[in-house]
């Protein structure tokens, strides 16, 4: 049985004065975090501010590469060359170090973001530059991705350590799947219920599917919370609490 | 007499179909260069193609950061705050940091592009964020500045080798600074004229005021061509031809 | 003494994901608009929903043209040529254009935003070019500037109609200038401060300077509320009230 | 037997400092052009400057809206939502207006650039809200499409006159289509070549099938050539002296 949880949220997404997310609020809760790289969200002096957050709060910092899109917020398909997948991701990784460097830490991971990131996980076009850019970064750093992922598996074949992710404010397919977000039943918008999701994620390593007809076997050592709605807060504090009862921390891995 | 001059120019300042400059042919003659870093010119995937031919060239990798406006080249003035100084900088030499970690070669130094560099030489309030950027990526790293500029001092103050430039296609006012390019004799456009230009600030170490009036000392170890201008490269050859004549060669710092 | 007062608000400022202001509860009050054109704030999509709004509320649709500068929502000064500043502008109006002649509607008044518009109202530098480009949109069209200020000259000259503006969430420095925002008073932002200060505009035609020494002269004929604050709607529900109770009108120009 | 035809190329696809294409002289032999509204390419300034040369010239302005993405150069699909195509494509209409408007030209016609072109073609994703931008910005204008695309047959069915357009630079499929871009004869580059391509067009209303096939039926009122290319002005030359022989007219529809 797991004495800790690796507690992550989406942060640093905001643009300009442009604000999303309660980050700072938030960052008590994590234990680590997909940092905006200012292509989908974010921007410099927001990265800035967030590492340094992160760093002073011993939250774990993630890379959230995405693509530069901002008015989608990253959530539109871009086909993009592979060179240009690649080079994207690479320079929005080496940005952040400079961050993670000025602050004392480390890129703890790397998690595609939003589209990008449902793409890297069936589609080998746009994993394999995706996981050359990570792997030329830096040929351990942990990777966001499930084992089944087209992403997930380039990334064990080549030794990176997976870090894979339940998300239980999401409605899950019964084939394992993220419900499409035009769906019923893709965001689940009740902390409560968002915490016995995840709580279950972690005891029973499932989640029930949106159609109700069966249990999705769901990855449960790190918990994803999405950091740039209402209930991502209160669905932490409640979490803390659920967990600590339950004598288990909130570890980064 | 110095038996090494460091030739350099800016370099990689194309943007996806947007062609600026002849990098390719030029690399054959530079022994280090500035490489645009994606705000004002430069995109990642040219930032890769750059920092490749540069580690196959053995060419120096310079950081060349700029205002994020590609619209004006990084040409005219926009009134920052610091923090948006700082953290635009800092951003931009990690991202290029992360291509030149791939092809096994190193940030050489650090040279501000444009406008902000021509703000960085003479008002503190640019001088003092793109500094502690530039500090905070790298404390020993060489610094693109005069040494009467202000970031020339901070940067000296704090330890760092000065890469202190001449620039025989621009012209000089009789107080040293560059001629506002509205103005006439701006630009020297003459490849013959450069390179007698770019000798006499070598082995003399002057320049002739725009105005005939005066000589202008300039700094001699380093000389810049323009690398967008149509004259860049027959300058470069040129120049490497006087200088073996010479017996002098083309070296990086 | 005035019978009617209009009352406009800054609106459409969003961009994609990112929302800025209660457009829609606040068009309710509104007799008139400052509608973003995509450059500093807006983007297509929002610029169709809010003239909609607008046309669905008899809101009349102003233009907003600033700095092509989201990240710093066209509030920082940016040394722009004068073709630029010309061409930009009328693109922003233009632009906007299509979707008043879609909901059959009309651009009521221009009005520059932000820093654009405090540097028309002081330096001619951009006061002519924006100038020229609002009269070569539409050389009756209303123009949103106060009579003493550059582009108020310009356009009176000309012979456009004047949108002289008192901005009652504002701190006013002695000399009439806004306070600038970074000093101390320069917002307001308690709702029935607000309206009291609107009040005396409207009935008698000037605001206590910010350090208390005098009365400066404020033009009454139009108020504005800045619509990305969290006191706007409060400020002009309570307004809507105070001038009902005073028998007055919001009503365009 | 036709007497003139409408020669048509896109124009005004710079940005900033960057050049792309010999506008000016190609300009000289047009009856019409496609110009860029500050998407996929060209930027206020550069429309200003695109629409004066044309009203100058008697060339008739076409808008030519794109995806926004620069680096691409509208040339990747984007799977944007239907209300940005719709909005997208009437804000760069719009904008352009404003400069036929200043220059007292109109819009001639509407033609989708690239990949958005492509797309209108075949999949009423796309056709559909383009054309109903097309059609809410003035529903008497010209649709450049073919009478079998899908945007074709909205535009035909709503009342909209086609400028129905062969390509003598580009390779077609046995099936009609242009060939994709990235494969062999997709681009003719001889303009001796695409001057007999282009006679074939006009006289006889076939080109051959790139791979030799068949003859493909293609439209000959009105011929297209890629203004960013370094054969366009000289093919544009030839084909003048070409159709003078011939007897015919290049002139606008």
């Amino acid at each position: 049985m797991a004495t800790s949880v690796n507690l992550v949220a989406d942060i640093g997404e905001s643009f300009g004065p442009y604000e999303i997310g309660q980050d700072e609020q938030l960052l008590d809760y994590l234990s680590s975090a997909n940092v905006a790289c200012g292509f989908h969200g974010g921007d410099p002096v927001i990265m800035d501010r967030t590492v340094r957050l992160c760093a002073e709060k011993g939250v774990a910092v993630g890379a959230h590469p995405g693509f530069q899109d901002r008015r989608n917020f990253g959530r539109v398909t871009i086909e993009l060359p592979p060179e240009q997948l690649f080079a994207d991701t690479l320079y929005q990784i080496g940005a952040l170090r400079a961050f993670t460097d000025r602050y004392g830490t480390t890129i703890h991971h790397v998690a595609p973001h939003g589209r990008l990131g449902n793409l890297t996980a069936v589609d080998p076009r746009y994993a394999e530059p995706v996981f050359e850019a990570i792997h030329a970064f830096d040929p351990h750093v942990r990777v966001s991705a499930t084992g089944g992922s087209v992403l997930g598996e380039l990334a064990v074949a080549a030794g990176h350590e997976l870090v894979a992710t339940g998300l239980p404010d999401r409605g899950y397919d019964p084939d394992g799947h993220l419900t499409n977000r035009r769906n019923p039943g893709a965001l689940v918008t009740d902390p409560a219920q968002i915490v016995a999701r995840a709580i279950t994620m972690i005891e029973d390593g499932y989640v029930i599917a949106v159609d109700g007809s069966t249990r999705v076997p769901v990855p449960s050592g790190t918990i994803l919370i999405h950091g740039d709605k209402p209930w991502a807060l209160p669905a932490a504090k409640l979490l803390k609490a659920a967990l600590a009862e339950r004598g288990m921390e909130i570890r980064a891995l």
